[in-house]
C-alpha cells in the first residue's frame, strides 16, 4: 500500500483551476515543462475566452490550436496581444526573448500538408526548439528528399507529415538515425478515407524508429519532438 | 438493335466445355492470346484432375496456381510431366522451346514477398515474356532499389510487390516511365490487416502510372504485365 | 556500393524548382515523357497561380485537374489562354497541332460517371492519345456494351469506369484481350460507401487483365492508358 | 388496445416444445407452410440428436443444414434413415412421393460456389420446388450465361450465387423479369474479405429486382425462392 | 457455341436509345414488364429533362426517384403534367385509369423512415400493385406491430423498413409466411453508421424468408415486391 | 400455448395513439414508470408539434431531445410553457414540485463533452433523480478525477462520458463499486472516427461493471441511470 | 490540491500482491464487494496456478472464466476442490451456504448462445444473486419470449444474450421496466463478423434502458447485473 | 540538381550484401548506430540460417525477433552460441561486456501483454539501454501504476504496452514528462478486433507526448526508446 508520504509526493504536483465547465491544469508547466495548450475546435466562445485568459495570467504566455478566424476575434477581445497564424489556425501570445535550442526537422510530402506541418512547427518553436522546414518532398520525386537529407539528418528528431499513401515516413525512417514521428494527414480522396491510408501505412512502416500520432495531429508531433529535442540537449 | 451478323461475330468467338461442375473456356487462347489458367485453391481433387487434363489436351500445355503439394500429387497422377514449384505453388506443363520476348521487371520489397513474386514471374514466363527479378529492395534501404534502377527502367512493365506499408510501389512509380502494376501482399502483422494497409497505400500512390491488383495476386500482375509487354513488342 | 558515376547517372536526371511551399518537377517530361500535372483541389490561390505559371513557362503547356470554376478564374488571371472543362474540372493550355497516336477506349457504366470518364479522356488526349468514348453501357443492359464491343476491342487499352457495384470492369475484362484499367467511382448511395463497393468489386474481378486505380481517379487511369498506348505504338 | 379475441387469434397459432436448451417450433409448418429446419453448425451432439428426433416425429420428415460428417453419424444413430449430402453438408429424411411444383433456377458463378448452390437447391427441392442448376457461368465468360439464359428466364425465381466480385447478380438481374435472390459467397481471397466484396457488390446492384441474403446462406435463398415459387403457382 | 438463331433470340429483345451521355432502355417494359425508371440524384439538369421527355414519349408515363424540388421544376418545364411528392422525392406522370392488383404491405419502424417507405409505396402503386401502409410499428412497442399483423399477413409480400437496429425485419419475418424484403434506412446516429447497423442486422436475420436491398432503397424494395405480387396474381 | 388470460394480461398493458405517421405510446408511463420521450432530430415540424401536444396532454409533462432552436419555436407555438436548454438541445415542460430521489454522478472527460453530459443530466432530473455533475475530469490529469472520487463513489450509478480515447470509463470503473454507464462521444478528430474509438475503448474496458450506450446517447445513459437509481431507493 | 488526508483516504483502500508477472487485487472484495476474478484464456500454466492459489487463500473462494479443460487440470492440481463447468468454461471454488438474494433474468436468443449465458448465470450466482434462465427465446418465434415475459418482468435486471442480428435486446427492452444488459455473441456466420452485427444492433437499440457489454462477455453482464441486483435489495 | 559529391556523400554510406533472396544491410550499424535485426516470422529455414550467419559475421552479434522454437533449432545448428527467450521469441548472440546506459521504463497493463513487453525490453537491452520493467499495472487498479510512478518518471522514455482498451498509455502520458511510446497488443476478444481497439485508443490519446507503433510491435517500441535514450545521455 502507498504510504501517506508517497501519496503526497505523488499528488501535490498536480493541480488545476476548477471553472466547472473546465479544469485547466495550472501547474502543468512546473510538472512537465510544458504549459497547458488549448484545443480550440468546437469550444464555445465564452468558455474559450475565459480559458485563454486564465492560462495567460498563470503562465505569461498561451498557445491555442485549431482556431478559426472568428475564435481569434473572440480571444483578441480579451487578450489584445494575441496573434493568429491563418495557415495553421494557431493563436498565441509568446514570451519575448525566448531562447530556442537544438534542432527539429519538419518534413511534408506535399503542399497540401503544410497546415499540419505549420501546426507542428509553430508548436515546437513555442516550446523552445529550433525548427527547419522541408516541404513538398514526397517520394514520387526522390531527388527532392535526397537533396535535403543532410540537413534532415542533423536534427535531433524528424517529423514526417504526409497524406495520400504516407510513404515519406518509411523513406525518412530508412535514411536517418534519430526518431521519426509520423503524422498522417487527411490529404487525399477516395480510398484515402480521410487519412486512414497514410495512418495504416505509417503504423506498418518497414523502417525502424517510426512512431505515429493521430491524423492531422501536427500539435502532438511537435510536442513529442520537443520532448526528444530537450532530452538531447 | 444488334443485327444477327453482329451477334454472331460477337458470340462465335466464345466457347466452353460444359462439364456441369465447371465450364472451362477452351477457345480462350484463340480469343485473347492466353490459354485458361487453373486457380487450384479449394478445388476438389476429382474436379482438379479432370480440368487439368481437359485443358492440357486442348492447349498442349497447362498452368495452375495456388496448388498444394497434395494437389500436385493428384495432378501428377493423371499428367506425369507436370512440374511443381514449391515457392509459388505453381503446377505446370510448358510447351518446349517457347520463345520469350520483351522484358518485365518483377520487384519485391522483402524476402517474405517472394512467393507472390515468383507466382508473377513464372506466370509471365509461361506466357512468353522475359523476366528480371529484383527481390528484397524495400524502401527502408533506398540504396538497394537505387542500385538496381537502371535494369528496372529498361523493362516494358514493372511489377511492384510489397507487404508492410507497400511504399515500394510509390517509389518505383516515381523512378520509371513505364506502367507499374502494384501487388499488395499479406506480409505483415497487426494493423497490416492481411494486406489491407499496402492495398490502401498502393491505391493512394502519389506517383503516376501505378495500378493495383488484389492482395497476393501475383498471377494477375504477371498476366497484365504480359499483355503490356506484348503490346510493346 | 554505388559508384560515383552510377549515382550521378541516377540523380542528374531528376530536378525540381524549389518554391519553398512547393517543388514542381521541371524535368519530368524529359525523364518520363510526361510533364508534371497540377492537382488543384485544395491548393490555395496564390500557390496555384504560381505553380501554373512556372510549369507553363517550362513546358509550353499545362494541365490541371479537379479545379473549381473559382480556381479557373485565378489561373486565367495569370494565364489568359487557359481553358476550362466544367464537366471534368480540368484547366489546360495545350500546345497547338499536337499529334495523337494509337487508341484508348474509355467506357463508363452510367451517366453519373461521366465527370470521371472525361477526366480520363481529356488527360489521355492531352498526353497525345486518340480516345473513343462509350458512356452509359453498364451491365444491367448487356446489349449496350455488346453493341460497342468491336470498337472497344480494337483499342490498345480499355478504361472501365463504374460506380454502384462496378461490374463493368469484370464484364469488359472477359471480352477484350488488352489491359483494362478499372476506375471505381463514388456514384451510388448507402452501402456503396462512396466508392468502396466498386473498388472491392474491381480488385476482386474474376476476369484477367484488370488493375485498379483510386476511387474517381480518372486522371490516373488516363495516365497509365497513355503509357500503355505509347508502348503499343 | 388489442381485444382478448384478437390476442388469442394472434397467439394461438404459435407453439413450441420447451426442451429448456431449445424451443423447437412444432407448428411452424401449419403456420407458415414450412417445417422448422435445423442449423447444425456448432450444436452439441446431444442437443442435435434430440432436436432431430423431435422434429422428425412431429413432421414426418426433417432437414438439417451445415452438418459435418461427424454430426451425420450422431443423427444416423437415432434416425437410421437419415441421408447426408457431402457437398452441401445437408442431412435429411424426406417424405416419399413428394410432388414438386413450379421452377427455380439456381445459378453459380464458379465451381467453388457449388456447396452453397447445392444448399439452396436441396432446400428448395425439400420444400417441394422443381430446380434447374446452372453452375460455373460467371461473367468473365459471358457466353456461358448467355447460352443458358432461356432456361433461366423461364423460372419463377432466380438464385444468383457468386464469390469474387459477385457480378453475376447484376448481369442476371438485367436479363430476367422475375426476382433474383443474390447469395454472396466467401469464395475468393485478399480484398474479398470472406464475402464482403460480393455482398457489397450485390447490395449495390445496378439492376432492378435483386435482393440479398447473408454470405454463404444458400438455405435462406432456397427458402425465399420457394416462397415466391409457391405464390406463382 | 451459340447458334445464330439463339444469339438473335437472345439479343433482339434488348434495345436502347443512344443519346451519347445516356442510353435509356426503351423496350424494357416489353421485355420485363417494367418501364425504365430515372434515378434523378446528381443528374445534370439538361440530361434530366431530355431523359424524362424521351421515356415519357416512349412509354406514355414516367417515374423518377430521389428528385429535389429544383429538379422537379426542371422536369415540369418540359413535362407540365409532372407531379411531385415531397416526402419521397418522386416525380411522375402516371397513365390514368391504371388497374391495381394484389396486395403489398409496406411497414416502417419509425416516423423518420417514412420517406423511404413512401418511395417503396409509390413505386409499387405506379407499377400496378395495391399497397397497405403500416408506419411507426417498431419493435420497442410490440403491441403496435401485433395489432396490425392480420392485415400484414394477408399481403403477397411484405416490405420491412427500419433504421436504428433494424429489428422489425426479423420480427415480421417470424410472423408472416410470405417473403419479406428488408430495407435498412440511414435513420439513426453514432454507431448506426448511416444504415450499416440495420443492414447487418437484416442480413443476419434469424427469421427465414428475409432478403435485403441497399440502405434507403425504397424503390428497389417496391420493385421486387411488385415482381412477387404479379407472380402471385 | 399462451392462454387467453395470459395473452390478455400481456397485451392490455400496451396501448398507443394511432396518428398514422406516428404511434406514440400513451400508457408507457403506467407500464414502465417512464413517459414516452420525443427524439426531435429530423422530425418534420407538423409531426413534431402534434406529438408534443398529444404527449403533454396525456402525461401533464413532456420531454424532447436533440431539438434545434427552430424546432423549439415550433413547439413553443403550441405549448407556450415549453423551455429550451441550448447546451443539450432539450425541450421540456416539467410538472412542478417534482421530488427527486437518490443520486446519480454524471462525469465528463472534457469540456466538449458537456452537451452530451447535460442531455444525460437533464433526462435524469426530469425522471426524478438527484444528479451531481463532474465535468472535464479526463485521465490526462488524474488529480482531477481523484479529487472528486468520494462524491462520485456515493452515487447509486455513475455515467462516464468521454470522446477522444474514452479512457475515463475504465478509470472510473476501477474506482467505484456501482454500475458505470459509459457514453462514447463524437468529440475528437482523425482516427476517432466520430466516436468509434471511445466506443471500442469502452466496450473493451478492463474494469468490471461498465456497460455502453450509443455514441453521444446522453439520453439513453440518463434513462438507465434512473432505472438503477429507482431500484436502489 | 488534494490534502494528505484525502490522498490517504483515497489510496489506502487499494492494495495488491506484487507477483511481478501479475498484481492481483487482494482487497478488491473489501473495496467493491466483489473478489477479483481470473480471466484464464491465454494465461500460462504456472502463472495460472499461482494466481488461483493466492486469490483462494485470500478470499476463501475463487472464480475463473474462459478456462479450458487442460487449465482446469492445472488448477485442480493445486486446489483439489476446484470444480469445472464445461459449457461455460468456468472454474470455481465457492464458499458453502452462500445466501442468494433478489432475481436476475438471463435470456438467450438461441441454443448456441448458452455458453455465454451460463457464464453470466454462474457469475451472478457466485456473487450471490438468484438467477432465472430463459434460453432459445429469439424473436423469430415471438410466442416464446411472450410466454416467459411475466417471469422476466419480475427480475431486478435482465441480461439479453443474442448472436445473429441481436434483436432480442430491443424486444426485451420494450417489454420490461428494469435495465437490460445486452450481450452480443459471436454466434452466426458471414456478415455477422463474429458478433459485430449484434453488437451494432444492440448499441442502436430503439428501446430505452439497454446498455451493451463486449461480444461474448457473459461475465461482464453477470457482474453488472449483480451490482444492480444488490442495489435493488 | 545534386552534385556528384553530394550524391556520393549520400550513397556511400549505404551498402548491403546481395544474397538474391535477401539483401541484408551490412553497414547499418555504422550508419544508424543499430545493426540490422532479423524478423524471423515466416522466413524459410534455409534463408534464416544464412541471414543469421552473415549478420553475425559482420557485426559480431545478432538479434532475431518472433522466432519459433523450431527456428531456434535451425539457427543453433549454424550458430551454436545462439540463445532463445521463449516468452518473447527472441534469438540472440550478444557481445560480452556490453555497457548499458540511461534508463527506459517498460510498462504493461496485464500479464498477457508480457511477451510483447519482453520483446521491447530485450531489444532495448541488446541495443545498450538500462531497462526497468513494471508489468500488470493496468488502469482498472490505479494504485498499481501510482505506486510505481516515481520509478517510471525517472526514465528517459516510457514504453506503455496494453491490450483491451489500451488506457494505460493515456494515464501514463498524463503522469510523466518524457515521451511515451505506446504499443497496442492483440490481447482481448470480441470488439477488441485483435488490437484495433487499443490502437485507436492510443492514437486518440488525450494526453500529450504519446506516439504509437504497430499492434504487438514490442521491437519497434524498444528500438525508438533506445534512440531517445541515447539522445538523452
Amino acid at each position: 500500500m502507498l504510504s501517506v508520504e508517497e501519496a503526497e509526493a505523488l499528488l501535490d504536483k498536480v493541480s488545476f483551476l476548477d471553472l466547472g465547465f473546465a479544469k485547466p491544469d495550472l501547474e502543468r508547466e512546473e510538472r512537465t515543462g510544458f504549459p497547458e495548450v488549448i484545443y480550440c475546435s468546437g469550444k464555445p466562445d465564452k468558455y474559450l475566452a475565459e480559458i485563454f485568459k486564465n492560462l495567460y495570467e498563470t503562465n505569461g504566455e498561451v498557445l491555442g490550436t485549431r482556431a478559426t478566424l472568428e475564435q481569434y476575434e473572440v480571444v483578441k477581445a480579451v487578450l489584445e496581444d494575441a496573434q493568429y497564424d491563418e495557415v495553421s489556425g494557431i493563436i498565441k501570445i509568446e514570451k519575448p526573448g525566448k531562447k530556442r535550442i537544438g534542432k527539429i526537422a519538419i518534413c511534408s510530402a506535399g503542399t497540401a500538408d503544410i497546415p499540419v506541418a505549420e501546426e507542428a512547427a509553430l508548436t515546437a518553436e513555442f516550446f523552445g526548439a529550433n525548427v527547419v522546414r522541408h516541404y513538398d518532398i514526397g517520394v514520387s520525386g526522390l531527388s527532392r528528399v535526397l537533396s535535403k537529407i543532410d540537413d534532415i539528418r542533423s536534427a535531433n528528431c524528424v517529423v514526417a507529415i504526409a497524406g495520400m499513401e504516407g510513404a515519406l515516413a518509411s523513406v525518412l525512417g530508412g535514411l536517418v538515425s534519430v526518431p521519426v514521428i509520423a503524422v498522417p494527414t487527411s490529404v487525399g480522396y477516395g480510398a484515402n478515407f480521410n487519412g486512414v491510408a497514410p495512418l495504416l501505412s505509417m503504423i506498418n512502416s518497414c523502417a525502424n524508429g517510426v512512431a505515429v500520432v493521430n491524423i492531422d495531429n501536427g500539435y502532438g508531433a511537435g510536442y513529442m519532438a520537443v520532448q526528444i529535442n530537450r532530452l538531447a540537449e
